[in-house]
């Protein structure tokens, strides 16, 4: 067994979620963040960006699932898919299971995608597939760049301050709206984080005018509750079927992610 | 502000969720458990019975609405009703909420109800409405020993291990079953635990053929995901509308709550 050891991420100034780990297999300080693998007991090998779980071997499927596969459902033409962030590449593995001619990754930070590939690699072997392009630049400026168009906008950031703080942002939007009919991202706990929510979903709809709210179960995020958000610029048909094998989505359960506590709905949509 | 503290419940033996507290406000081995009411930062007041989290003021709410209301909307005669455990009155404010004529609560340590009338009132004042008797019994024994039935059993217990053990089993569950047409039980993490799950919805099947998993985000429990089962004894209609001023239920979040993700559906129903 050898010896273990805790390590504890602090969720909230009053909470904390702490994980026994084997062993520290990875720390650095990059010009961006600090990013750290820890191989832990009961998730498995966890990847931790500011000291903070972007995602975990056991429960990781479940964010993946669930920020790629409804928005993909709802695509009729699937050529060109962008992923903002996503350096691990488990974003990215679900894109792939689509046949897509080619995919955009755009992640700020070389050294998530380059530890990654070394610590995580039944996510970020899917950088090896021909149909992918990384580009590692600030994706808010890559994206104002482009000439030309995507058929899906992916977010797949760290919470919104520093770096990612710009991917919550009117500016932003207003770019992904000029360049893509279908834009899906994290948006935080709406547990803890409902006026976040409430105030980010009224920006999006200003250039999206029909967004979804969907929640989702993932057990290492803080309080568990975890909501997405999908931009689109007219209303859609209910997703397709997604490709075999998944673990967690379905289309009914999406529709189910959407029926959202009175709390949430509240908060989200009275007056 | 005064010196904080953090105390932590060890989830399962490679996790730990820790509270940042200002004060220990209660705590006392009785001869049944160990009783300790904790003052938070993040989630108010929180009553933990053998080092577990039972409740807490910021998101009890959730487990209280999901374990009543659902089987309540259900009943068309609610005249009796039966709580086994639930001493901390939370399910009972719930229950109340409805037009009964009596409700039993059936707790076996009697520290428990007076330790919440003291430090959780805005849920243990609900024992002084002149529907409630309360039984300071084993609750398997009382309700055998009962000679009358009941519209509805509500099984709101710890863990399946040490005294709530005997709730989980087959006895127990043929007992309710001559008991009432209706019965409902917490069943832990489906995330962590969907193995006890399977089995005992089998269990629960041989008694009442017409059972339901459900499930809900509950922060502060193990994974943060729920479930639930509810056992009939034949298919039922869908649940009426609930009483007004509820947080987190609404019948069409029951439907929603139905709908299991691909892992959990998968390990309950294929063979």
């Amino acid at each position: 067994m050898g010896k273990m050891n805790w390590f504890c991420e602090e969720q909230t100034p009053g909470l904390k979620l702490c994980f026994k780990y084997r062993e520290l297999l990875h720390s650095e300080e990059t010009p961006y963040q600090k990013i750290e693998v820890y191989d832990t007991e009961e998730y498995g090998r966890i990847l931790l960006l500011d000291g903070k779980v972007m995602l975990t071997e056991k429960d990781g499927f479940i964010y993946h699932e669930m920020l790629v596969h409804p928005a993909m459902g709802y695509l009729k033409k699937r050529e060109k898919v962008v992923i903002i962030g996503g350096g691990d590449g488990g974003c990215l593995k679900e894109v792939l299971k689509y046949p897509v001619k080619e995919v955009y990754v755009v992640e700020i930070d070389r050294r998530v995608v380059e530890v990654s590939k070394k610590y995580l690699p039944f996510l970020a072997s899917s950088f090896d597939d021909p149909r992918v392009k990384v580009f590692y630049e600030d994706g808010y400026r890559w994206l104002k760049e482009r000439e030309d168009k995507f058929d899906l906008v992916i977010v797949d950031s760290t919470d919104p301050v520093g770096p990612a703080e710009i991917l919550f942002s009117d500016e932003f939007l207003r770019v992904v709206s000029e360049k893509s009919f279908l834009y899906v991202t994290q948006s935080e706990s709406p547990f803890l984080h409902v006026d976040f929510l409430r105030d980010f979903l009224k920006r999006v709809k200003k250039y999206f005018p029909y967004p979804l709210v969907y929640l989702a179960w993932i057990p290492t995020y803080p309080s568990g509750m975890w909501s997405f958000v999908m931009g689109r610029k007219r209303d859609t048909d209910i997703p397709d079927s997604p490709p075999p094998g998944l673990r967690y989505y379905t289309p009914r359960l999406f529709e189910a992610s959407r029926v959202l506590p009175v709390f949430v709905w509240k908060r989200l949509y009275s007056p």
